[in-house]
């Protein structure tokens, strides 16, 4: 894997990145580490250039999909056992992996740092209000460079000039496409919606 | 206004068609009463072809707007003090009409019949049921000849071959359009969305 390697101080994760690359290949396909290593790489590039913390950064892209790969019934007995919305039990694992994502990191690899969590909680369908860090992943994870969908060169070009435009972007071309697949909508995903896109 | 015209028994509104028209056009615009006497023949035009109640559908077509020009503040207070939801105070008038009209035509005009008040309720987003008379007045109001939006003639033809395909039609299209126009949605019309659309 080229590209940029943070050393980490293991302050917010008990581990070496070398470690947690280990810990989140055990998770998941060879072609979904891709992904996350790609989602990191661009993570970095966005972060450098708001100035955020790198190492935060990195530990987060790395993680944003550990709960991806996992069966569904464990992710639904996470949701019950730790009392997060049971809405998400009818929306399906691309809207789950998020929260329960949150919890696993926390509880199977001690990651306390509550923006790294709240970052992996929100990456899938993102929130009203959201930290630097929250954007950053969200819009990652969005136009990393596999990305090919329609639209996708321009959330790129506005990541780095204005990164709310490219949430924006991200955000309502999601629901779009949702509609016109006629998939299932997350009533929070319009929540979110409704919090960053039409003029007040 | 030519058209069909429907002989009131009196049982569902105690008024005759001309004084439930009379007592409509105090609350409207010419416009607007104009508009609401093509959505009663066109929803008189869809009764017939499914077998519904002319009557009822009449009354219901006539009276699905009574609410539309009520001063915002008199809505709010209805909203309030008959323990409507509140979230309807966030998404403004083209959605609180609806059931703010059935609440003002039960006070106002006596309807106490459940089915045209209900119909009255959800002709502004839809709901995850709906009965033949709630169909056929959302349908109507979104074919009425005067609708000239992309799309308008597939409704139409659609309303008349199967109305659960219509009203998908334009339960989706609503929300394409919302999207498109970055304006407000509100999320129970996601949940009507999530009820008729996604294939299962």
């Amino acid at each position: 894997m080229n590209g940029k390697t943070v050393v980490y101080s293991e302050a917010f994760v008990p581990f070496s990145r070398e470690e947690v690359i280990d810990k989140v290949s055990a998770q998941m396909s060879e072609k979904r580490l891709k992904h996350v290593m790609r989602v990191e790489q661009t993570a970095l590039s966005l972060a450098e250039n708001q100035g955020l913390n790198l190492e935060k950064t990195s530990i987060t892209a790395l993680l944003h999909d550990y709960a991806k790969e996992r069966p569904d019934d464990e992710s639904q007995d996470v949701i019950i056992s730790e009392n997060l919305d049971l809405d998400l039990l009818k929306f399906g694992n691309n809207i789950w992996h998020g929260p329960v994502g949150a919890v696993l990191v926390q509880k199977e690899l001690r990651v306390e740092d509550e923006e790294i969590l709240s970052a992996i909680q929100k990456h899938t369908i993102g929130a009203p209000q959201m930290t630097p860090l929250e954007k950053v992943i969200f819009v990652a994870d969005y136009i990393e460079p596999q990305r090919t969908f329609p639209g996708v060169e321009e959330a790129r070009r506005l990541a780095y000039i204005n990164i709310d435009e490219s949430l924006k972007f991200a955000i309502q071309h999601t629901l779009v496409h949702l509609l016109a697949e006629k998939q299932l909508i997350y009533p929070k995903a319009v929540e979110v919606y409704n919090a960053w896109i039409p003029q007040k």
